[in-house]
C-alpha cells in the first residue's frame, strides 16, 4: 500500500480509529477520493510530520477550527481526538476561550458548545476530523 | 493599579516587553482606553489563566491567527512572542503548515511570510500582539 | 415591467423555474423588497451578463459558495441549478474538491455534503439560489 | 461585587433582562467563568461604554454580526434586543439588506432570516448575546 | 438618465461627492460597468431606501466592514462619509471597539488604523465606498 | 522522481512554468517542504485529476480565490494562469463582479484590482499560485 496513506492510517489509529470510518463514508457517495487525500494528505504528510507533538497537533486544530467559525462536525471531530492523546479538558476549554480574543466571542460560544457536545457524548457520525 | 491590568502587564513582560509600548502606541491616537482593554482583559483575564503553558498559548495564538487570514500584524507579534518563550522555529512553522489544512493553502502561505519575517528580525512597530 | 426584473426572471427560468417562487417565499415576510433586488440585480445585471457561459457561471458560483463556507442554503440551490444547465455532477464534484486547496478541508467536506443533498433531491424549500 | 460585572448587569437589563440567564446557563457546563467574562468585558467594558446610544449599539451589533454570517444565536439574540431598546422592524432590516452589499447576499439572506424567526417570536434557549 | 443611477449619485453627493470619481475611476480599467452596479445598486437600490437614517446607515457600514476584516480601502471611505454626514469620531470608534467582541481584537485593531489614516486625512484615491 | 510531484510539475508548465520557481523560492527559507505539498498535492493530485478542463479550473481558482477576499497573491498568481490557459480577460471579470453577488462587493473589487495588476504585467516575485 502507499506509504503516506500508510503513515495517515497510522496516526489516524493513534488519535482516534473510528475517524478512519467516518472519513471513508463521509465522502463515499460524492468523492470518494477525497478520504485518500485526507488521510494521505492531511494525515500522513502534514499531520505525521515531526517537530510537533501530537497534544500540540490537536490543540491547534482546535485553535485553527474555532478561529474559522463554521467548521463545528471537524471541530468536534478534532476535540475528541484531542482527548484520545491526551489533553485535558481544561487545556481544550482554554484554547477556545484564547479564540476569543482573535476571532471574537461568537466563534469562542460555537467552540464550548463543540466541546459541549464531545464531553457529553455527543458525538455525530459525520463528525469528520480532517 | 487594577489588579487584572498588573496581572496582563505581568504576563506581557514574560512574553515580550516590548509589546506593552506597542499596544500603548498603536492606539493612542484614536482609541487609547482600548490599550486598557487589551491588556488587562486579553491578557490579564484570558491568557494569564491557569490550565495551559505560555508556550501552548502562544502556538494556539499562532493558529487561530494564521486561520483567520488577515491578522499579519498580530500573526507576527505572536510569532515572536512564541520564540520569546522557548517556542522552536520548527514548532512554528509546522502549526502554520497544520492549519493549511483547516483554512486553505493561502492562509499558510501568509503565515510562512510573518514567520519569515519575525525570523528574519523584521517586526515592526504596528506589530501589536493581541 | 421592468426590463432588469424580466432579464432576472428570463435567466432564472433557463437556470430553475423553481427558484423565482422561492426567492420571493424567502423574504416575503421580512423583507419582500428584497426579491426584486436579487431577481434584477443578482440575475438580471449580473448573471445575465454576456461574456461567460451558464455553465460557467455556475460553477464560478459553486466554488464561490464552498469557499465563503457558510451559505449552504445557496450553495444547494447553485448545485441544483448547475446540473440544470448542463453541468455534470463529476464538474461539481471537482469544483468542490479545488476549493479545498484555497479554502481548507472543511469548506470542501462542507461543500461535499451539500452536493450529496442534492444529488438525493434532497432540496430544501428555503435553499434560494443568488 | 466587581463595578465592571455591575455595569455589565445592569446594561443587560436594559437591553433584555433574560439574557443573562442564558449567558450564564449557556456556558455553564464547559467554561462557567466565560460567563463572567461576557458579562463584565462586552457588556460592562465596552457596551456600556459612553458615546454611542444604545439603539445605535444594538444596530451595529446586528450589522456586525450579519457580516460575519456564522453567529445566528448571537444575531437573534442581538434583533431581540434591538426591539427591545426601541428599534424598529424596519430599521432592522434596513441594516441587514445594507450588509448585503459588504458582505455578500448569502450573509444578508442569513440575517433576514434570523429577524424572521425573532420577530415571530422564535427565539431559542440558546440564543446568547454578546 | 437612469432614475436609480441619478439617486445613486443624488445620495453619493450627499456623503461624499468625491466618492463618484473614485468610483469610476476605480474600475474603469478592467470593469468600467462594475462603477453604474455600484451607484445604481448600492447607493440608489439600497442606500438610499427610508427606514434608516444616513448617519445609522455609515455608522452600519463602518460595524459590517471593521467585521469584514480585509476591507480597509471601504472602510476608510465609509469612516470619511460617515464624518461627511455628522458622525462623531467618538462614535465611530466606539462602532469599532464594539465590533472586538463579534469579530475579534485584530479586527477592530485593523479598523482602528483606518479611523486614524481618515483623521489624519490620509485617504488615499483607491478608498472606494460601496 | 515521484509520480505526484512530476504530475504536479507537468500541470504547473502548461499553466505557467515560472510558478514552479516562484513557488519554492516562497517558503524556502522556512518550510521549504511546503513547496512540495503544492506541487504534489494541489497541482498533482487535485489540479490535474480529470473531469474538468483546465480553463474551467483556472476561473474556479479565481472565483474561490475573489470570495475568501484575503490572498492577493494567489488570485494574481491564477488570473496570471486563466490568461495563459486561453481563458479572456473578459471571462476573468465577468467571474469577479458574479462574486459580488456571493461575497459582497469590497471582494470583487480587490478582485479588479488583482485583474488590473495582472493585467498591466505587475505581477511580483511573491505572487504564488495554489
Amino acid at each position: 500500500m502507499d506509504e503516506r496513506l500508510e503513515r495517515g492510517l497510522r496516526r489516524l489509529r493513534e488519535i482516534d480509529p473510528r475517524q478512519i470510518g467516518r472519513i471513508v463514508a463521509g465522502v463515499a457517495d460524492v468523492a470518494p477520493d477525497f478520504a485518500t487525500h485526507v488521510i494521505a494528505f492531511a494525515y500522513g504528510d502534514i499531520h505525521a510530520r515531526p517537530g510537533l507533538d501530537l497534544r500540540m497537533r490537536q490543540l491547534a486544530a482546535v485553535a485553527a477550527l474555532t478561529a474559522i467559525g463554521h467548521a463545528a462536525p471537524q471541530l468536534r471531530a478534532q476535540i475528541e481526538g484531542a482527548l484520545n492523546v491526551g489533553c485535558t479538558r481544561e487545556e481544550i476549554v482554554e484554547v477556545i476561550m484564547q479564540t476569543a480574543i482573535y476571532a471574537g466571542f461568537p466563534a469562542a460560544l460555537a467552540g464550548f458548545a463543540a466541546a459541549r457536545d464531545v464531553f457529553a457524548a455527543r458525538v455525530r457520525p459525520d463528525d469528520i476530523a480532517l
